[in-house]
């Protein structure tokens, strides 16, 4: 089984229920979500062997968190922290045209104080992928060294990012200068496309700026997903593009980490880009079908799905 | 009709739905609990007219709050914060002998950075009497400014505060320390009976440290609830009690607030000691029977069930 | 199997979920309640052949009446009305010392017009028993005359009434006044014991008061409930007495329509006033422990209790 | 602050939780909706300050109404009744090509009895407008005249009127009889494009109809709704339109009143007839994504729909 | 009014509530699905005098399924089993792409070891019609041999028969195999498309794999039901055709059953085959939105659907 | 940190929500409960190495088992079966004196054909302690050969057994016969004192049989306990008691186990059968104040209370 290791913080994701209203829910779903928790559990539903490294507080609160995690099948190495909140979301799912509503409430969570010191290095060293996401970067200065610390010591294996840009937690300048300042750690580089129309100022075709992007940053790989339109990746120079299909979504939260998760199972087990790319879709699709930003899908159901969408259904 | 103005922090309570824990509940209860808005409902309910000034995030949860006490028929004075939180409380209700739980996550709420300049001080001269609670001192420097400015100006009507000590916010100490720097422009001190001891470090009985904490401090009445034991008053010298009653609680949050909003409506009104707390311990007793911080119960449940109380029933 | 008929109005009855109250429960559960068809309900889960007899409007909310009877076993003969309303009642249900509130809301209720033509009269003359509660005739004059009708149509068969004194519905007086111009067409009255003392007047002990009742009024049998303390029976002017056993009470609505169920099918079947008086204690006591108004206690729950009530326990 | 007054019966709405039906359903939710409050809901948080007039049974089910309405930001002035029910509806919501069903039940409801000396007519007199729904005039004699009182002491503000013929509660006849009484009071007529067709009988094109209803009964504007099909203003003999814009509706219940709130608002905020209209299909369309018939999308939610909706999108 | 008797097991189907997965819902809707019992279900809402014969466990599980069967209007006729279990369903519903899942945990249940001699078979000879359904005999050797008797005992009425085909009970071939031996028995056959091409191999168009079953198998009539796209008939050789309407799908469960009860309940009433079909079709539309898989659509809903089917709408 | 490996069969556990009855629940409640992985959950709570070891269907019923004792911290070695259902318990819970009752429907469980080889033996030759509950020998003769095999396998460490007799799954005299041929292999017997009265046919009082059982069966220690009333240890012939406290119970279901886990995690920590008493009531209380069968206390939570036990409070 390969071995992947996460990094980052996760939150309480809090939403109404039933298509209430912040202003109004008297009853709330009480749900655990953070991009690089939820893409472990992607990848350990795919069978991979997924581990969460992170800081929580040592609270009812954070043991939720692990809690969480523990059923979904990933592996913890969590520094508990006496001082330091639990990251929390408030997340609104309006239908169209209402827009989504998303209350960040991660300001100084326990993760924003973890340090190097905190965390087991040697698993990192020894995983065959470390995965991080660019949003974890935004929370406080220490956790961008601790996290640059986690990208360079993965150095034997391979180093996955999410560029996982949320307007509500930094701006546009911040993120590009931070992010700058790791991605020559990186060698494969997921972004949903319009964070990365943001992020690198492209306005050209999807196929065009993952090519122009994974030359200018030296990246071996570079991953644009498309929500429920496909995705494509170009991989040394060659584009593999794979068309989405429609879905009556149930809770889009956690569809690009059920992309990310599977996308790097397939990619550790020898598979080539394009049959990545192909899983990385269909568990994007299911996720889109489950409530909850963690899927449930099983290996089996993206097998299927995906033999399904090689087979140009 | 009297007019209350309170002045506070207030939070959004979440509360596992069931009996379930912090650590597992998926349902949560999402209401609304502040020491001075809680007192301003209890009052309201008794008849008077009762409003609260403080700051909140300009935020969906921000308004939450706002509905929640105009719907209780507490009138509002809000300045909204474009920064800062709102203040959160995650709260486990246990049967005996389990303990109950509290993660208190009000740091840096938009309340914190409150300044006079924010509220309409114009009010809180006219009101007949004023409310604020210890537990609002603990927030920020800011705030302790703020509440004394208010308690300061509030100097025609009655000056009424809550002791309100809360561990998970501060120590003994320093809560002792500033709220001895306040405790001069009080004449209402109204205290449950363990934290007065905590605070005021007696062992006696009482009916002894109430008459002593009211002649050390000049206060003209202390009032000190003991939960379903009832409470006592020392007014001018004279000590009055009312004895509790049995009840088979539904939440006990929020019982010591509406007695102290009947207490102090009838107080207004011109009745006695005696009555007042009489008619606080009825609203106190009724409010254990009520799921939330805030009470229900009309004036004439209120007025019936106080009746059965002077009655020795 | 004994046949038994009923003749009454029945409500639907909508109550707070979770002890929240009626002025402020979004969540409200939908039940079906009428002394008439809740006496049916525990005769029919005693074994006996129910049917219940009324005037239901043509509508979702009349058929959810008449589903509701049928799931629980109960035959219904029903005229269905194109005019009239559904009966309704607004309950909500309170931990001492805050009193339970019921909105009564059955005025223009369909059955409040029915007419001797429209129910089936053979029904009646062939039954083994004949049931109808005193609080239907507060509905209209009509109701009345039809009440009347049934109750002199049942003369082959043994004629039970209820007392069933709903303050909400008519006056002391009124309730007198109509009452007394039908008890003579009974041969058994079951009263709940304080409903007893206002109608009749009295002040005595139960004991007694059965006596003169059942003398005055030429019954043959007087049966005095007594809430969770048990009953008493004065039959042929002996009087049997059973004690209650205490419970923890889910909900006391619907108790003592399970207590005349079960007497009255043991009646029915040959039993002896003793006997039946147990049963109906042991009826009466399981219904208190399950949810709504209607008796789910299965013969066998009911056999089992009332054995252990007659060894003493 | 433009100032806007309502008024007219508003009832506690009943409807099954999770598709259930009417004969089936144990859960039901509980809210509150009426034609005139559900307008100035939606007034209201546009931004106008908003009253409701109206009578309303002193028990917990009229309270509950009030508590509603203060939530939602609308001031009330509110004559309780001792005698008089608490109008209801049961409304059961179903999926194409099942039809809605919708049981009145707000036969002798306490604002059937309502007289102008139970109304502050000092404040319709000073109130910048006001607004009566059609539907109200079908409750009883009493009330029409007491609307027809209304209308004409608003005089010196604008009058705004919704057809509001709802089937359930009386004839076309009956309605077109009495509206016909009152038509000469209202400045602005609205209507949504079916009732309209009803009512005047019409079978021509709502182009058409506008201008021929505005014309003959002399109303300044006529507004005709057309559900997710947009709406239209004949203003100063002036047709404007606005398509509207497909949306996977939550619940249609409000959307009309959360049309004429929005409209109202800008109109007397002195916007031009097109710009109402802009804002009055946004409201509407936003309103059809929110659970319950009184809208929360806040000023900004509208603003923000209405320009994308005025940019063609 | 007509008779029709139905024979077979009857499942308690067990469904996560809210779009949960079997993996980690705790909430759970219990609900009870037969396939004969949900065609019984649908013709007693058409009207007809409909019963359902079957074997149950003594049990509270057992006596469930009993009640939900009377709440909807069907007569039973039930041996209470000592030994053997309830049968049970457990079923996930997805959204596409998503597979549905269904567990079947019916092995064992009481059912399976019925014998004629537990059954009242003269009401089944007494009756216009007999219902079985083919998945039925895949339960047990026992419930195929009484199955047949059931069958052949109802030659005086109408036989029809359900192909039923469902994969989680047993094989193709020994479905084949197990129904071959009862066919000649069978009047009426009723098979979904997706199941009849299965069972009888063909992969010509509905109108042609009809005929030819038809014909090989002597049957009088052949319906095909085709979900969501209609139905046809061959009926004496001649093929009637009815289109669906597309629904946006509450819960398609039941659907069939519902087109079965409806169609045999007109066919009985002496409707044409053409006429029978439309109100099958009717029935199973208005199913889909029906939470459950028994039908609660009135008569009169069927009625003005059929009507609209009719009209070409 | 000790290691703790537990044998047994889990089951799904379905309860009707909110005293609801299985004849008349629609809501429903999944949980898992298992004697063995419930003492696992208990003892890896107080920090212990816990793993359970069983078989269970490939299935998501066996997957959500697994899902919830990762969740709870619990460590699974599974055998993954083809064939075999989930076992499954409906469990209604009443309020005195109505009999709570338990329906089994574990017959054909996965875990009753599981065979040594499909065990990780090596495991259990490693553990500190083994834990087997006498109700899973009830299952088959295949798993009393299975956890016979464990038993003896287990030799270098403890082997506990809890009697865990369940009238629903054998008789008194096939369990007296089963358990008498393991009981040479356990050194620990822990027994509820109505089972153990039963199995062993005491009526002396637990102080003397616990002896007599301990001697008889030459066990180094034998436990009883008694629900509410606290529990007594005798080991190596020495008796040492604790009381219980009283609890306004949530739910009783798993205390027992909780004792049993707390109790074990203690003894192999090193502590003595005093200590290791108190916390095995100190759990077991805290466990009733918990929903489910799976304790959620924490060791501080149990400490903290064995803390006031011991001291006599």
């Amino acid at each position: 089984m390969t071995e992947l290791v996460t990094f980052g913080e996760t939150s309480l994701r809090l939403s109404p229920v039933g298509e209430e209203r912040l202003e109004t829910a008297e009853d709330v779903r009480m749900r655990v979500s953070g991009t690089e928790s939820n893409v472990a559990v992607a990848a350990s539903a795919m069978g991979a062997d997924a581990t969460w490294l992170s800081k929580l507080p040592d609270s009812p609160l954070g043991r939720r968190v692990q809690r969480t995690l523990h059923a979904h099948g990933v592996d913890t190495a969590i520094s508990w922290a006496e001082a330091g909140r639990q990251g929390l979301q408030f997340a609104e799912q309006a239908p169209t045209p209402r827009a989504d509503r998303l209350v960040q409430d991660r300001d100084r969570a326990a993760a924003a104080s973890v340090t190097p010191g905190e965390l087991p290095m040697d698993r990192i060293q020894r995983a065959d992928a470390t995965f991080v996401a660019g949003s974890t970067l935004s929370l406080s200065g220490d956790i961008v060294e601790t996290a640059e610390a986690v990208l360079r010591a993965a150095g034997n294996g391979l180093v996955a990012m999410d560029l996982d840009f949320q307007p509500g937690l930094w701006s546009v300048e911040a993120a590009r200068e931070t992010l700058d300042g790791v991605f020559d750690a990186v060698d494969v580089l997921i972004a949903n496309e319009d964070q990365a129309r943001e992020i690198f100022d492209r306005t050209d075709e999807p196929r065009q700026f993952a090519h122009a992007i994974a030359s200018k940053r030296s990246f071996d790989t570079v991953v644009i997903t498309r929500s429920g339109r496909g995705a494509l990746v170009c991989s040394d120079g060659v584009i593999h593009e794979q068309d989405g299909i429609e879905v009556d979504a149930v809770d889009p939260a956690g569809q690009h980490e059920a992309f990310t998760g599977a996308f790097l199972e397939r990619v550790l087990s020898g598979a080539g880009a394009s049959e990545a790319l192909t899983y990385g879709v269909a568990s994007a699709t299911l996720a889109r079908t489950i409530p909850g930003s963690m899927t449930t899908a099983s290996r089996e159901e993206v097998e299927s799905l995906a033999a399904d969408l090689d087979g140009g259904r």
